[in-house]
């Protein structure tokens, strides 16, 4: 169930008999050579509603712009500072809860959010607890490649090769929802990309990945991997949204 | 072209021919008991996709939730405080200028977002101003409806039942969009829905407009006027893109 | 009724017979080589306080700074960023709620201004709407020449050069509230200044508008224009106050 | 010289020979049963403006609004909440420095407002400072009674009543400018308020100053007196103003 | 070295040598009923310390308070809102790399300031990267908790009942530090807090963990554990610290 | 009693006996070539424990960052911006009023933090007084120095040659506290440092004040006068602390 594709007597209805939603964040940002701007929010979107599907909730907006500025000396990519992105994440679940949703679960397709949609969590928690109240809401973030089933296809995919940024595995999954972006079978130089230096900005980040890619081997992506991981992806998020759940009984 | 489908050399090889981007901008709130709560972000998206093939442009990222406070008492709307959306539209142009994006271009679907977005640029232009400095990029708003082919279409189609929210015609570029939402036929209570008066919170928006029409007859949209509707805004669009980009020269 | 030269009883009492409260909001900006920097805070505050008189109503001090960095590439204007007018905007408007201002009517003189001041109404709003609490307030901007009189002068004085800024008709309400300062018959070059261009930042509006007027041809502004058009702002902004009231009833 | 009624090249004129620029600034506030609630503004606008005239400088248009949020349980206070003040007063001063305006006078009618206005100079040059820049200009806060006259003709008129707001001597000079709002002779209860006590919020400040007032005899203000502080007033912030250009060389 | 002890001519001599420096970031909250409030602020002092001296950098002065909205519930926990703290390391790191410092490296004593101090260095990074120019500084957050040797002391120590927050260890340190408030074998009820449920606001948190504790057992600590943990924490930083060194190399 | 090393509990028994506490603020600045980084906040902490021991009071941790900027000119200046330092004082104090804190006293030992603190209670009050509450907490901030007995130490110890930044007397109490840093007898060059220029950024700062002394000749601070400065401090900071007690009831 998309929000957007329902009424508002629908989402009242579904508030009736659940308080539970889905909120897909990715970001705007350089893939390396063969991947897609769009990757994170794409993957992030398509696993979140294949979960919505799986566990029956509601999936909302995907928040497709994130915390991406060290990917800025690529062209294409767009960042939020990460004051402006807590703000924005703030907004949404404080608007979220003013209708009683009580359980918010934001599917993650890119690491360089994590920190940040997490501290947003603790602004809103943070002036409940100074103003001695609840927080009427509980917020959880989980990347889509954080369950078992999927580390265990890019192990079986990729052997090592599959990087932490424009990753084979994530590349993959772009190619299965457009299958008119593939480019599969690229070579790439290196054929596995540099990895394991740290960055400040933008430049520096450059400077250490010249073509974007960490780690990673695009070149093994195929669409047909990035079916089946979509899948696994469902699959071990729909653990996750149970556990979430859960944890707030 | 979709900035999400591209890679980041096909960007720069963009930016070698020409400078200007199209961002749709919606929002995600209540359109009324037939309409989808994401009918402004979902036809600012099919508009501004429309309009990069008509005139080769690429189009960034849907920013799906815009400046909605006064429909929270409809259940499913979510809402940015004027400032975070302002912060959001900054960082988002500020990106773009960095790469060498010279005019942004935002499709708009949602009357609630027009000051506060123009205000974002303003607050950017500020910036540069009191810096003695360029702005270092031109940056315009405009709503997909505001052309001479939309209204014409709308005079013909729904005879003054068109309304000023969850109109009949942007219900029906949804349903041409999304058929399996389509409720065409459906009766609404009154048939036109109120209209006339103004508002401040959410609380009296729901009061004046109780089932968050205003004006319209949805019960007049079908699917085959959004086909043309479409069509027509992409056409308007191209002039107003056009246009935009003759002003800065 | 001037609130500044009111006591806090005096104020008092008249809380007990009506909540309204008149605003003037102008700017301090170049107005051509002719006009006062000041034209947009003295034309609202003289149009404020005959409103007053008018309509028995309280007028606040004139907020004399607004939005114009646009204008900066011309010694002497001062502006506020858009953010810092908003938080502006929200703190007196709170602190006119407090106690018990219900209708927040600012009469304005700056086109740059509307936006800005719109959208501070709105983040007021949407702070109560998030809370899901009522706004407490109703407020209004109306610019002083918006009526029906005044633009039917300006034609019968300017007949299409009047102009949007350094109008020949502000720059006589000027001279008509402090004639010392009156240039009239003062030969521009050109008589009418250039118009229809668009601008960004301060440096590209002082390259379209060389001399700061738009479209305007302040050589045929004189005193005793400046005072009828002073008078029909005045019966014009009174309409606009009945409607104000009358629109939260 | 008023700014506001001045034109751009006299501006510009003006900034060939000199960089000097006075600012009123004052408070909407309470000022007991007989004192008016623009006094803070209204006496700072006349001392800059008399100083103005006393030493050829350009005098800038009133801030009216300050920070008076202690008045608020009184009707008809209007207060900034501090960081709105500060950001108010760095844009002006910003834009001041962009013209080439060095020395920044503030010529302030409210003690309430001295902290935060100081603050806002130390905002302005901590970011130079940061950056490791100059800060190009020079701000400091005169109050209009900090001389040596003013508190002689205290002293002769109120003999210890002048007392520390309503004050005897502000309202007199309100009423030597707006003779028609004076209320000579009214007797207060008790005729000298209380004094001693500090305060928190707006409820505090009013269950220990019923009335308003501190420590002041309003009943011994006459509008002759006020003629003769306002005119002490310019002569002492002349010599403040001399002190203020000496201490930049 | 503490940068407190140090004169600014002994600072400047040592930035001629190296450009390294530490900057202890605590907490200021309840850790039980024997564990010290000031528990995470006076072992990452301690560590940090004993870090300089090791490696013969510079220590900076140690931030107390940081972000602990959830222990608010028990009396004598300070908190700072993420952004405010955001806002804080900000103004520190831009300080130091005004001097010349390029490696800030702080030694954090608090779980709850992970996420948020990372986020501002993202904050500062986030500027250079939109500038497009560098960041000029790199910074890194390390917990003192987080090497080899101190997780190996625990384990003989606790066996398991070291728990996540009043922890033994991080008490037996303290204990060490200020032997006078050592409270060696007191019983706790249960011996062995609960574990293993997440918290929103600082009331769940509460509900949780009735006496503040999770998952210790701090009735096992002792004052002569305390001093080979910090030992062992010392030789663990060392090595993070060279890490972090060679990382920007 | 140190609120560092209190239990939680111990807090919460204080509360039941009183409800005051002590917050000692400092800075991280230069003091000149003899004086030491930490000295504001050295002195302040010193003072602050011994006032607690006095009178009985928790005092917190001490905030050794302050608004320091015009010093950053001198390496190992750390400074927060206005803004920033008003973030954390709030949070400090909401924090300790959500816990039944009614009398919060920061002792402070940088003239610079003073006038930025006091703003920060102004931010708090007034966000009560414009909600029409109550503030729940009343704040004040006295220097160490402020009182009768210091000064009075300081006309014997140094007739005239203190100073107003790097005294004298503020570093033989450094010297007390750390003997191992104290340099006495060092020749300054000149004797007694220049003083009476004020100062915009850090870069003029310097240039009016070249070793970073005001008026002082830390050549004449003695350990021995160092001990009895601090003692007297102690005294009459507890007639302070009386004195502010009173002042709310
Ligand atoms: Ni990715
Ligand atoms: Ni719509
Ligand atoms: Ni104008
Ligand atoms: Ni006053
Ligand atoms: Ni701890
Ligand atoms: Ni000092």
């Amino acid at each position: 169930m998309q929000l957007q594709l329902m009424t508002w007597p629908d989402v009242q209805a579904y508030l009736g008999r659940r308080t539970d939603i889905i909120i897909p964040i990715g970001s705007t940002e350089q893939h390396g050579p063969t991947g897609l701007v769009g990757t994170d929010a794409l993957t992030a979107e398509a696993v979140a509603r294949g979960l919505g599907e799986a566990v029956g909730a509601i999936v909302g907006p995907t928040l497709s712009v994130g915390m991406a500025h060290h990917h800025l000396a690529f062209t294409g990519t767009i960042t939020l500072r990460p004051t402006t992105l807590i703000a924005l994440v703030k907004d949404v679940v404080a608007s979220l809860r003013r209708h009683g949703f009580r359980q918010v679960l934001f599917v993650n397709g890119h690491g360089g959010n994590i920190a940040t949609v997490n501290v947003a969590f603790q602004e809103l928690y943070a002036e409940a607890s100074l103003a001695g109240e609840g927080a009427g809401v509980r917020c959880a973030l989980v990347n889509w490649w954080d369950g078992s089933r999927v580390p265990a296809l890019c192990r079986e995919f990729y052997a090592g090769q599959d990087g932490s940024h424009a990753t084979a595995s994530e590349i993959a999954v772009t190619w299965a929802l457009f299958p008119e972006t593939a480019r599969e079978g690229t070579a790439h130089e290196p054929p596995v990309a540099p990895s394991g230096k740290g960055w400040t900005d933008a430049g520096e980040y450059r400077r250490n990945y010249p073509d974007g890619r960490i780690g990673s081997n695009p070149g093994l992506a195929t669409i047909e991997q990035g079916g089946r991981l979509l899948a696994a992806a469902v699959e071990d998020m729909a653990e996750k949204h149970a556990a979430f759940l859960k944890a707030g009984e």
